[in-house]
């Protein structure tokens, strides 16, 4: 996290170089799979609001795409993603820190909303640590494979805020209550291992040979017949699908009261002074 | 499952010999506790049409008879069983390939439906390799004791089709959706050991011992007041069970699609070539 | 529970001493962290009916007092606690059995309700044997952490009873349907180990260093803004709140049938045969 919060934009050499249409991603597709690498590794693929942006399109580009058959999300160096840009909240606009929260809310709830509405086969490819929505919107994904060398971490009430992503509605029924108050409420960080038992994670690969085992086997899996892939998880995700946007949205809610308390304010200073 | 693809009935001696009721069927009762073995050691278990008919009426006879306080699910032979008989499929009606798919819908969802709406304790005693529908079912019995030896596979998308049994709702809420879908979308086979883990079988107990050790144990539970055990259940069951239905409608509804669609015939065909 | 069906109140020297607002709990509060300590260990903690409402009203208190951010519950003795305490049933009123149980079922609901709607993290520090009431309750916890010293025990059905503290509807959630059955249906014991892979147990830790790790560690937790913790707790809760209190309603209006049955007095006379 410490990283993000100078949260000076480092020149995007990349996207420039590659033509790519997202500033914040590199997105490709072979042979149905599509892969959607978070690439920010200098801030270890924090979420910038431009980011957010561009994953929501992304999203759409690869259900739109008829030749897209399971989609992969990564993150391009050692960290899978440090969650959300703490440099989003510094950028206030005229309406004040009330206005930025509510802004920040709407962000939030589109992008949340995005992987809820998610119809094909959606995985992550943990590479490495993953942090705050990051790890919350997990629940909302078909399979998650990681790294052994992955940590996965929502220190939520440690900066005064609350649950994202579902994960208020999705831990508790992944891994049981008395599990997932440790993760929401008590900043627990998880390796990949305690995860899976968890039920969090899929399965855990070792890490010098999990970029060389997972890739093939998600390509095999991208020639399964789309259809019947595709109906398959709308029967898994529909029934709950209208509950899922309310938790969304009583999260955001809640979360717009958070950001702009004096508990957030507070737990973000202090975190500057730490750093110090 | 290839051999069921043949679907020869192979004559039932034992049934005649013994006059039982049921062709496909073994039951017994004795001190409360009910067995009904599915008996097509030849054709590994697999369920014909007749026997889905058989085994809803033997439930029914379940319910209604007041000697039996549990009831019990295992299979003749090697095999515990191996899934829906692919012969049903070859028994093509005068409305042709939509109407046995619309037939076969309605079958099976009065099958299912049995499942649900079972009100005594009903174990699963896995004595072998489990598949398809026999698997997802398992979702909504109330324990599940398997051999070591044991294999449970739903290879669902890999034949064109998609989950039934309500297992599209059971799974994602016993192992979380990040396990289920590999059994669910991706067509993963697994261990008596794994799917003890995942939480669908309740005790795995050594293939030597097995048969030995799990009968007595049920015999004791059937020596428990039945009123009890029956009103037990009735509270973790009866609140859900409306939605129950609708899932197994709309996995009904979905299934009749799949039947009658390209990728189920494709890979029906597929089948059948690499068998050549 | 043998200890409890002679149900003599034993003199509550210690509340007498300490000038404490409760007869069988010890309450205090420091830095945030309340405990309610169950103090009846000559009863193994057994629940008497007074103890019922003084619990409840500790439980009132801790959520009206502003320096109260976590709460714990833990047990005075070798046991966490025996559960209800059978000489509940011997005080009979003027109405009988029937009304005696309405009663009961008057008074359960209500200690239910308590931890259904209690708004700040609820943790149990299990520091022995815990039994009926008390474990089935833990599925409203927010954590549970426990000493490999402890078992729990549900013996609903061995007793002509059925499952309450919302346990029909939370265990299946926590544990799935095939492991939540042996507990709930057919009265299987398991140790600590056993219950936190069940998910019911957050943590177990080794009984000769559980008292000396468990409250650092809890008091740490106290220092969180309380804010954000009640916040984080109400969105995970607030969705099926409505839901707990239905089935906390059915569990018990199907107990008051079960506590005036032949069933419950049988298996009531059969445990004091086997005790001579």
């Amino acid at each position: 996290l410490v990283n993000e919060l100078a949260g000076k934009e480092a020149p995007d050499v990349t996207a420039e170089e590659t033509g790519q249409k997202y500033k914040n991603l590199l997105v490709s597709c072979e042979g149905g799979l599509r892969t959607i690498t978070l690439n920010r590794p200098p801030k270890k693929n924090a979420i910038t609001e431009e980011m957010y942006l561009e994953w929501i399109a992304a999203l759409e580009e690869a259900t739109a795409d008829p030749g897209t058959v399971i989609v992969a999300i990564t993150g391009a160096g050692d960290y899978y993603c440090s969650g959300n840009d703490l440099s989003n909240f510094m950028n206030i606009p005229e309406g004040g820190i009330q206005q930025k929260a509510v802004d920040s809310g709407v962000l939030l709830y589109k992008f949340v909303a995005a992987f809820i509405d998610f119809p094909k086969p959606l995985i992550a490819v943990v590479n490495g640590p993953a942090v705050g929505v990051s790890v919350t919107v997990m629940g909302l994904f078909d399979a998650v494979y990681s790294t052994d060398r992955a940590t996965f971490n929502t220190p939520f009430s440690a900066l005064g805020q609350s649950p994202e992503g579902c994960s208020s509605y999705t831990f508790p029924r992944i891994m049981g209550p008395g599990k997932a108050s440790e993760l929401l409420l008590f900043n627990k960080k998880v390796t990949a291992a305690q995860a899976c038992e968890l039920g969090l994670v899929t399965e855990v690969l070792p890490d010098a040979s999990f970029q060389g085992e997972i890739w093939p086997r998600l390509q095999a899996l991208a020639k399964l017949p789309v259809n019947s892939l595709v109906y398959s998880k709308a029967l898994t995700r529909d029934l709950e699908k209208e509950t899922l946007h309310k938790v969304n949205k009583m999260e955001c809610d809640r979360l717009v009261e958070r950001w702009a308390s004096d508990d957030c304010f507070k737990a973000i200073m202090a975190f500057f002074n730490r750093k110090k």
